[in-house]
């Protein structure tokens, strides 16, 4: 019965690049963090102290920083491969690398009723995410990208219900046939990259928009009986719209607006008056897949389980 | 020499409330933070315990919630006032009240490009903010209202510089002719009550909209010799355009995008790739008033400079 | 081609549950927010919105309060336990549960030099961690406990290098034979339920309290090579002090700190003043396992890979 | 009718400095966070964007950097002087500087039964502050000290009650007899320099320790009729304790432990099972004034009402 060195991974975290486009007077921004992290035959490290086999995490970030002047850096998803394979391919000890990106929004300021040139408003809305693994090389050099956004925070009025539910000695919740609903969604969605083909000509931003379109879409237009129910419909219309996308994971907190109790004081609370509540909140998670899609394999791994 | 209770003031801070309007298949939504402060006399709490002249933060909160109903809740200023008047008015050992209120911006979910009537995404962007104060009773009452945005970011990738600056024996910094200027504004402008009038009647909403407006545009299109001009001018023209406001306070965090060194790489770095920075970050603070403005009273007292 | 649902889960998160046990005058408080997770077969929730088999979030809160006083909240991880196998024993078409907890620790007010009967003041130090997987039912059921903790601060000011490592095109760093290393730790340790025993008899606190002294141990005295022999040699010695244990996970951000240069001024900074850096930072992470351990099952997994 | 430039500070906020002494094998850590202002004639910088009198932020840093080798970090009160007087006695255009520090304390790490040498794990209590004010130069110069905490969070599980309060048509509370009273305090107390002395020979150290144990103290003996009354006794004996304090300014969130109600189940919860609520909250401010004290003048001031 040995101890072992098991799973491990190390990179540079949260690398806050800015890249500005500036070839015409109207200037570009791509504002991104970007996270690298290697895995391979680092045991020596580990063991010994030896690090012969360690591209330090600063050199790291060096290479995201200049990868962003050397290749560019528009959308986030094929800057994530190339810096990915670059790791793995050019690095002799890495066997796989993993970038994570988050890009944060903006949009252009409003001066006399035309977009401005060069100046900005951060668009505050929800964070897009890409998640890009790169194991192997040569022929047998896999490429995984998952595509995402967190924090789109979504409210309906109405249009939602929540009855029927299985009770026991511990239920003391009443039904309701009209709620807000609100979230703070998080989604994931894993691209076939066969489909994808070239990513330098994929039509990143493109797809970007429309799934959150169809999901916004989705969110609004059904009548929901269950926060499941809309996940669910919200899933399966983005698979149904986009065949190259082999499966999308929700995570969605139930943003809990409870009807302030106005009895007291004389008054009826037509569903006007609430308290957005902060804890406890329902958390759903669920996953909408193709069935015969092509396995997963390292895409959504997180090296050991770490989360 | 004896010591003896300074100022105090109690309330209920932070309460989320949510008011929909749905008298018309075409919602509306507020989503505010409403914190109450009361001030009066209330010595024997403290020095004895005695809660006779106590109305409990758990009271205000009730009335917080119940006037979003009896009273209404659009624009954050009047719901502000009115609450405050209450407790001045209504609760006898009461002198002064001030209630703070953030409100949260949401659009309507756009579905097959028209605005949903009852689906909303939380914007993001700043977070509107008021601090009203109303003191006294009767033909003596006097209210105070401040508003203003937190949160508002800002960046313009060129049109900025720095230089011609003071040097002493610790100034190590290079002047710049062209930079990123970035900042996340805080801004807060005092009215004058007098030439609002009846704040039932006032365009608190078209204001809002038109004073963000004028700040964002000044901070495009002013060649900026330093963030503390840029601040001095959005300021000016913000007062320039509405003679019902007596100053205007900012404060601007200048939000550092520090080159990126790529020459190692053999690259030049034309204003191209930044490094947005975390901590530290210069904190501009200013301030524009009109020179025979009424005198602020209590206006932006924090009671006994509570921060 | 069908779409169809994958992995789900579904429940409330984040009850912030404080419990007090007052049965002499030295009370004793246990202050946990517990995340519950049921899984199972939950598709006519997400296909058609029938809520049938679904026990509401709002049931499982009720649940988790109750169990603090029903069954007692001391140890989290037996509480845990506890409350994991009832939703799956004792409600049908729960198939597993998962209960993630994380405990804030107290310490006694000290008043005139003696620890006080019934006033806690928040230590902030780490916070401890549990994660129960409960699955099956009657003799195929199976329990995983993980324990841990996170924002475990370290830093010590000398007896760290790092030289000898990779080195490529974009590797500028300079060696070091002495700096400071400093993390905020996060760890994670597996406990094998057979060793265990029964849950109720076990020594949960003092095992805790081993496992930090034990690390921070290590972490001190050994001179560290890297972060990675670090973290190995923490591991490492937590295994063999504990056969019970199956394996530990560690994720260590290495929060840097860069010697400033003082030298503009004429001074010479032998390793006194540092600038504590907040992004990017190293990330390593790193398991260490008993290569004969009983396989992890469903310990580790976060239903869909949901994060 | 004009519009002017109104108050204005500028500076650079949020250095983290971290200063090891390593005189001897038993080394000593301090990590701070300093913010830096400055005031004084530089309205050109606003008014033309001329930056003549403009040291710039960055400067600063360096000097706060600097004067920790230089002059020293041991406690910050002093070493805000010293920083503070430098801006002002030594820079032309200065004419007062304030200078704000939070402390993060770290302890030993013990190892084998003893406090190890170069190890150090971050306390994670209350946070130190300090706020210096430095006005006017030579024999007119003026200096003010305050010193405080954020962050400390206390908590009783018996010995409070509420109860005897005014009510109103908007009054459901229950009064009680026995409730918990928790709270996250900021406290905030102004020192009288003449009194205070050389500040090179006074004992900071001695006398932060002495607050914190008083309030504590008081919080946990005293039988509380209110949070009001608490804050008050807690105030009046540190200032009791110390004639070298002025005034003393406190701000107490009623951090809400809601008792449960587990009826429903057949359970009577006697002040055993608590919801911590997160908002909203109330919150209690008082000061207690030593009535002779000095004036506080720009003590307390945030150069024109910035908070």
């Amino acid at each position: 019965m040995a101890i072992v060195l098991g799973e491990h991974q190390y990179g540079k975290a949260e690398n806050r690049i800015v890249r500005i486009y500036r070839d015409s007077p109207r200037h570009e921004i791509h504002d991104v963090n970007v996270s690298t992290a290697l895995r391979g035959a680092f045991d020596p490290a580990h063991l010994t102290g030896d690090q012969g086999a360690v591209l330090p995490t600063d050199t790291q970030k060096q290479t995201a920083y200049s990868y962003a002047k050397e290749k560019g850096l528009t959308s986030i998803e094929p800057y994530g491969l190339t810096l990915a394979a670059h790791f793995v391919d050019d690095v002799e000890p890495v066997t796989g690398a993993r970038i994570e990106i988050e890009e944060y929004e903006w949009e252009r300021a409003v001066v006399d009723g035309a977009d401005h040139d060069h100046t900005f408003v951060r668009k505050g809305q929800e964070v897009r995410t890409a998640a890009i693994t790169v194991e192997g090389v040569g022929s047998s050099q896999t490429s995984h990208v998952i595509g995402g956004f967190k924090d789109l925070v979504l409210l309906k009025t109405t249009g939602s219900e929540f009855h029927g539910f299985l009770e026991d000695s511990y239920t003391v919740l009443e039904p309701t046939s009209d709620r807000i609903m609100a979230t703070s969604l998080v989604a994931k969605w894993r691209f076939v990259m066969d489909e994808v083909g070239d990513p330098a000509a994929f039509d990143w931003e493109g797809v970007y928009l429309g799934i959150k379109r169809t999901m916004v879409g989705v969110f609004a237009s059904l009548h929901s009986l269950a926060l499941q129910q809309t996940l669910y419909e919200m899933g399966k219309a983005v698979l149904e719209q986009y065949p190259f996308l082999a499966e999308i994971r929700m995570s969605a907190p139930n943003k809990h607006h409870f009807l302030y109790d106005l009895s007291p004081f004389g008054l009826t609370n037509e569903n006007e008056v609430f308290n957005a509540d902060d804890r406890p909140y329902g958390l759903i998670q669920a996953s909408v897949v193709r069935d015969d899609a092509s396995a997963a394999g390292s895409a959504w791994t997180i090296a050991g389980g770490f989360a």
